[in-house]
C-alpha cells in the first residue's frame, strides 16, 4: 500500500529561503518564523501520512454508499474528521471571531497540498466546507456570518457549492433552477444540481449548500443568477438546528476515482433558502472565491503528483531488475535496482522537478492571495487573476501526467489497484475537469485575463522575469547559463505569442483562441522556469553561507538544472503550434469530423 | 452509452489509395482488390458496431468473477465469442490446413483494430490466442501443430503467454519457474507466473498455456530460458481432452481496466508441459512473434483512441454550451454546441490527425510483416524490426492521451462511469505497459535496434523520406509549405538526434538511453509525418482524377495538414531534451530523489 510524507522541508525551504515570507511585510507574516511555520508543518504533516494516508486506499475501495437517503462514508472517515476538527486544522485562516486561527492564506495552503497528497476525497470535505464559509464571510450579512460561520470553521457543520445542472455546466448562463420570492425574505428553491461533491454523508450534524438559482422575471442569462444559502437542516433563531429542509440526495454518481467523495445529484424541491449577497449577483459573489478554489484544485493536482512521486521512487529503489549499462550498482544481488536506468530516472526527474516547481508556484500564488486581501494590494490581485488559469490548468495537467509516469514506474504492478498507484492517477483526473475544465482557464487566460487593464498584468509578469535576470545574470557563468539564459528564452516565446495573439486576435479571434491551450501550457513552463531560477539562487546563496545539509541544496539546483534543460525547451513546441493560427484548427466543417 | 462505428472508408483509403496493396507483389495480396477487402472490413465493422461494442460497458461493469477455481466471464461474453468463432474470423491469417483463410497479416491487423477498439477486453481472448497459435506454428514439431493448431485457430481452445513472475518482469533472466525432464520427453512444470491475460475462463474447451520456464542445470540468466506447451486439459492421441493437468488459476487481479478479460495469477504445480522449439532457446521463440505482437498493442493504442474519439465528437455535436465567439451558429437555439469552440476542435484535431495517421502507420508495418514473410524480405524484416518500438511506444502513448483528451470534451460526464469516457482511459492505460512498457520499447530502438547492421535500418528510413520529399517537392507549393518541408525539418531533427548519439554514446553510453524516450516519440512523429504526407499525396491525387467523395479528400488534406502544424513542431523540442545530454538525467544520487 502506498504511503506518504509530507515534504516539510521542501515547504519550509520555500516559504523562507525563496519568498522570504517574514520580510514580506503582509500583516501576519510577522509571525511566520521557520519555527513557528515548521511546528505547524510537521503537525499537519503527521496528519496527513499517519491518520488520512493509510485511509486513501480503503476509501477507494469502499467508495460512499447512498442507503434512504443517507450517504454512509468509507470506514474510519468519520473519525479521521474528528480528529482533524479536533486539531483546529479546519478553520487555520478563518477569523478568530469566528474560531478560526487568523493565520495567512498562505500556510492554509501549504497544508491544503499534504492533506490532499494524503487523500484527496477525504481533504474535499474540508475543502468544500472552506470555499463555501469565505463566500458566507465575504458575501454574508452579519446575521448570517453569526449564525452559519462558527460551525462551519469547525467543520461541525460541511458546505458544497451548486453550480452545475444536467444541461448546463460551463455555461451556466443556461440554469432552470428558480428561486421564488416568499415574501418574508425567504426563496423558495427548485430544480436539480449534479456533481455536487459532498453533498451528502453522515460526519456533520449539518450541510449547508450554496446554491446557484433565478429569481423569475429577472435578467436573462448569467446576468439574473443569484447565490443562495440552503441548509439541510433550518437553524432556529437559538442556533439549534430546526426542521429538514426540502432538499436531498438523489443518487451518488460512480466515478472514475475520489470514491470517497460523495458526489451527489441533488434533489431541491421547495427548500427554503437565503440570498447570499445582492439578488442577480450571483456569479460575482462565486468569483470572488474563484481564486483560492482555483490554486487550491491546482494544488490538487501537484498533491497527487507527489504522492505517486514519492512511491515510485520507492519502488524504483527497492524493485531489482536489469543491469546500469555503466557497471552493476549491485554486484552481489541478483540484478540493479530499476533507479540506475536512465529512462527511470528521467521520468521520475521529470516529477520530481514538476512537483517541487509547482509547490513554490502555488505557495507564491498564495503569498499574492494573502496580499491582495491583508493589504488591499490591487497588483498583487491583478497579477494572481493572471496566473490562477495558469496554476489550475497547468498544474492539473501536468500533475495528472506524473501520475501516469509514476505508475509507469511499476510496470504491470502499476495497473493492478492492490498497489495503489492507479489510484492516484484516478483521483489525479478529477482536477482537470473540475472548477472550470483546463480548456476553459485557457479560455479564461487568452480571453480576458491577457487583455485585463490593457494587458497591465501579464506586462508586469514580464517585468517580474526581466528584472530577476537582469539582477542575477553575469555573477556566476554557470548560473547563467543553467538558470538565466534559458528562463530569458521561454520568455521570449511566451511574449512573442503574446505578440501572436495581438496582432491576428483582433482581426480573428479565434487565431487567439486556437492557442489558448498552447499558451497556458507555455506561460505554466514560464512560471516553473522562474520559480526554478528563484530556488536555484536561494540554494546557491544557502549554500555559500555554509547551509548544514548541502545535499538538500545542491539537489535543488541539480533538480533545477534538469528542468530547465528538459522542460522549458516546450515553449518553442508551443509559440510554433500557436502561431500556425485558426486555419489548421478551424478548417474542417462539424459534418467532417 | 458509448457506440462505435468502425471506420470502414478509412482503412480501404489507406490500402489502397496510400499503400496500394494490389501493386506491391507480396503474394497473396494480388487477391485484396477493393471490393473484397471492403466486404471483409464491413462485415468485421458490422460485428464490431452491433456485437462487441455494446458488450464493452457491461464487461467493465462485472468483470470477471473467480469461483472454485472456474472463472465466469462477463454476461453475453460467451454468445459474442461464439458469434466472432462462426464469422471466421479467429483464424483469417493462418494456413487453410489449420482451418484458417490464409489472409494476409495486414488484413488481420485491420479487422483487429476494430473488435479492439469496440472492445479491448473481449478481442484480447482471441488476440492471445493468435500469438500462442503462431508461436506453435513457427516453432512447433508436426505433430504439436497437428494437436494444437485446428482448435486453437478455431479458439475452440485459447491461448495464453505466460512469461511474467513476482519477482520479474522486463528482467525474465530472474525467472524461477521450473521444468524438470520427465525422461519420456515431457516437463513437470513449477512455479507461478503472473499478469496472464486469458488465462482462465469459460468460454473455451481447453487453454494452452505457452510458459517460459528453466531447465534446471542450464545455462544462468536469460539464456537458460526454454518455452513449454502447458495445456489446462491434457489432450489423448485421438484428440479428444484426457485429465486435467496442474495449472490453476490462484486468483483474478484488480485492475484500473481491462475489467472484461481475466487476469490471472497462475500456478504450476509439476504440471505436463511440453517442449516448444528448442531447449534454452525460449526467448527466441517468443522473439519471433515480437513484432507482431506489440504491433498489435500499438493498435490498440490506436483503437481505443478512436473509439474515445468518436464519442467525443458526437458529443461535442450535441452539447450545447456557450456561444461561438465570432457569432452564434446555431441562434435560435439556447446555445451552440460545443464543436464551435476552437479549444474543443483542437482536442478533436489532435484526436483525429493520430488516428488516422497511427492506422496508415500500423497498416504499413503490417504490410512489411507480410512482406518478411511472404517474401523473405531481409530488408522489410529488418525495417519493422527498427519501426516496431515505434509503433509500440509511440502510438499507445498518445493513443492514451486522445483517450484522456476524449473525456476531457465530456467536462464533469467524462468522469462519470456511465458516460462510458473514463473506460477508454482506463482500457487505454494498459497498453503503454504490457508487452513491454514503454521505456523498454524505447531501450530496444535506442540500444538494439538503431545500430542493427551498423545503422542499416535507420539509414534506409531515412533514404524513405528524402526520397518521398523529392519525389513530391516543387510540383506543388501548397504541398510543399503544408507537407513536405514540415517533413523535411522533422526527419532533419530525428537524424540529428542519431547523430547526437553516435557522437556521445560511445564515450557514455548514458547519453543516448537518456534520450531514449524522446527519440521513440520522435521518431512516431516523423513516422505519422510520413504517413500524412503519403496520404495528401494520395488525396491530392484522389481530387485531380474527380473521386466521387471530394469532402473525403479534401478533410485528409486538412487534417494531415494540421497534424504537420501543430503536431511536427515537437520534434524540435525532444531534439533539445535529447542534446542535453545524460548529465541533468543522472546528476542524483539515488539517496536525494
Amino acid at each position: 500500500m502506498p504511503s506518504y510524507t509530507a515534504p516539510t522541508k521542501d515547504t519550509q525551504f520555500i516559504l523562507h529561503d525563496v519568498l522570504k515570507v517574514t520580510e514580506t511585510g503582509i500583516p501576519g507574516y510577522e509571525e511566520m518564523e521557520a519555527s513557528f511555520t515548521g511546528a505547524i508543518l510537521e503537525e499537519a504533516g503527521k496528519l496527513s501520512g499517519e491518520v488520512l494516508a493509510p485511509l486513501n486506499v480503503i476509501g477507494d475501495t469502499e467508495g460512499c454508499v447512498l442507503e434512504n437517503g443517507v450517504v454512509r462514508t468509507p470506514a474510519g472517515f468519520k473519525e479521521a474528521f474528528e480528529e482533524m476538527k479536533a486539531g483546529g486544522w479546519t478553520g487555520i485562516d478563518f477569523p478568530e471571531e469566528f474560531g478560526g486561527q487568523n493565520m495567512p492564506y498562505v500556510m492554509s495552503t501549504a497544508v491544503g497540498e499534504y492533506f490532499s497528497a494524503a487523500n484527496q476525497a477525504f481533504a474535499m470535505y474540508q475543502g468544500l466546507t472552506h470555499g463555501a464559509a469565505s463566500a458566507i464571510l465575504t458575501h454574508g450579512t452579519e446575521d448570517q456570518k453569526a449564525t452559519y460561520l462558527p460551525n462551519m470553521v469547525s467543520c461541525d457543520w460541511t458546505g458544497t457549492m451548486n453550480l452545475t445542472e444536467p444541461h448546463c455546466g460551463t455555461d451556466l448562463g443556461l440554469m432552470r433552477t428558480k428561486a421564488e420570492p416568499q415574501g418574508d425574505g425567504t426563496y423558495r428553491i427548485s430544480g436539480q444540481k449534479i456533481f455536487i461533491s459532498a453533498g451528502e454523508h453522515d460526519m456533520a450534524e449539518n450541510i449547508i449548500h450554496l446554491v446557484l438559482a433565478k429569481i423569475p422575471g429577472g435578467p436573462e442569462g448569467i446576468k439574473g443568477v443569484s447565490l443562495f444559502i440552503v441548509p439541510k437542516f433550518l437553524v432556529n433563531e437559538d442556533g439549534s438546528l430546526g426542521a429538514r429542509n426540502g432538499v436531498s440526495c438523489g443518487k451518488i454518481e460512480e466515478k472514475m476515482g475520489i470514491h470517497g467523495n460523495s458526489t451527489c445529484v441533488m434533489n431541491y424541491d421547495g427548500a427554503t433558502g437565503y440570498l447570499l449577497g445582492e439578488e442577480h449577483k450571483g456569479m460575482r459573489a462565486m468569483f470572488t472565491m474563484m481564486n483560492e478554489a482555483r490554486l487550491g484544485v491546482g494544488m490538487q493536482g501537484l498533491a497527487q503528483a507527489d504522492a505517486a512521486y514519492q512511491n515510485a521512487v520507492a519502488y524504483a529503489k527497492d524493485r531489482l531488475q536489469g543491469r546500469d549499462v555503466t557497471g552493476a550498482k549491485n554486484p552481489d544481488g541478483p540484478a540493479d535496482p530499476l533507479i540506475v536506468h536512465p529512462d527511470i530516472r528521467r521520468a521520475l526527474m521529470d516529477q520530481k522537478s514538476f512537483t517541487e516547481g509547482a509547490r513554490a508556484f502555488a505557495l507564491w500564488g498564495a503569498v499574492m492571495i494573502d496580499q491582495a486581501h491583508r493589504m488591499s494590494d490591487a497588483d498583487a490581485d491583478g497579477m494572481i487573476s493572471l496566473l490562477t488559469p495558469v496554476i489550475k490548468g497547468f498544474m492539473t495537467d501536468k500533475g495528472y501526467d506524473c501520475t501516469v509516469a509514476a505508475q509507469q514506474v511499476y510496470g504491470g504492478h502499476g495497473y493492478i489497484e492492490e498497489w495503489g498507484m492507479s489510484q492516484f492517477t484516478r483521483d489525479a483526473r478529477i482536477a482537470m475537469i473540475y472548477e472550470g475544465a483546463n480548456g476553459v482557464q485557457a479560455l479564461d487566460l487568452v480571453g480576458r485575463k491577457l487583455a485585463q487593464q490593457g494587458g497591465k498584468h501579464v506586462m508586469a509578469f514580464f517585468e517580474l522575469v526581466k528584472s530577476f535576470c537582469k539582477d542575477n545574470a553575469g555573477a556566476d557563468a554557470g548560473f547563467d547559463k543553467d538558470f538565466v539564459e534559458p528562463l530569458k528564452a521561454a520568455s521570449k516565446d511566451l511574449q512573442a505569442a503574446g505578440m501572436y495573439f495581438m496582432q491576428n486576435g483582433v482581426k480573428n479571434p479565434n487565431n487567439a483562441l486556437a492557442g489558448s491551450y498552447d499558451f497556458m501550457h507555455m506561460f505554466g513552463h514560464v512560471c516553473l522556469g522562474l520559480m526554478w531560477a528563484m530556488m536555484g539562487k536561494a540554494a546557491q546563496e544557502a549554500l555559500a553561507e555554509g547551509a548544514a545539509d548541502a545535499a538538500f541544496h545542491e539537489t535543488k539546483l541539480a533538480t533545477g538544472r534538469y528542468y530547465m534543460a528538459r522542460q522549458l525547451p516546450a515553449t518553442a513546441m508551443h509559440l510554433a503550434r500557436i502561431q500556425s493560427g485558426a486555419e489548421p484548427v478551424m478548417a474542417l466543417e462539424a459534418a467532417n469530423f
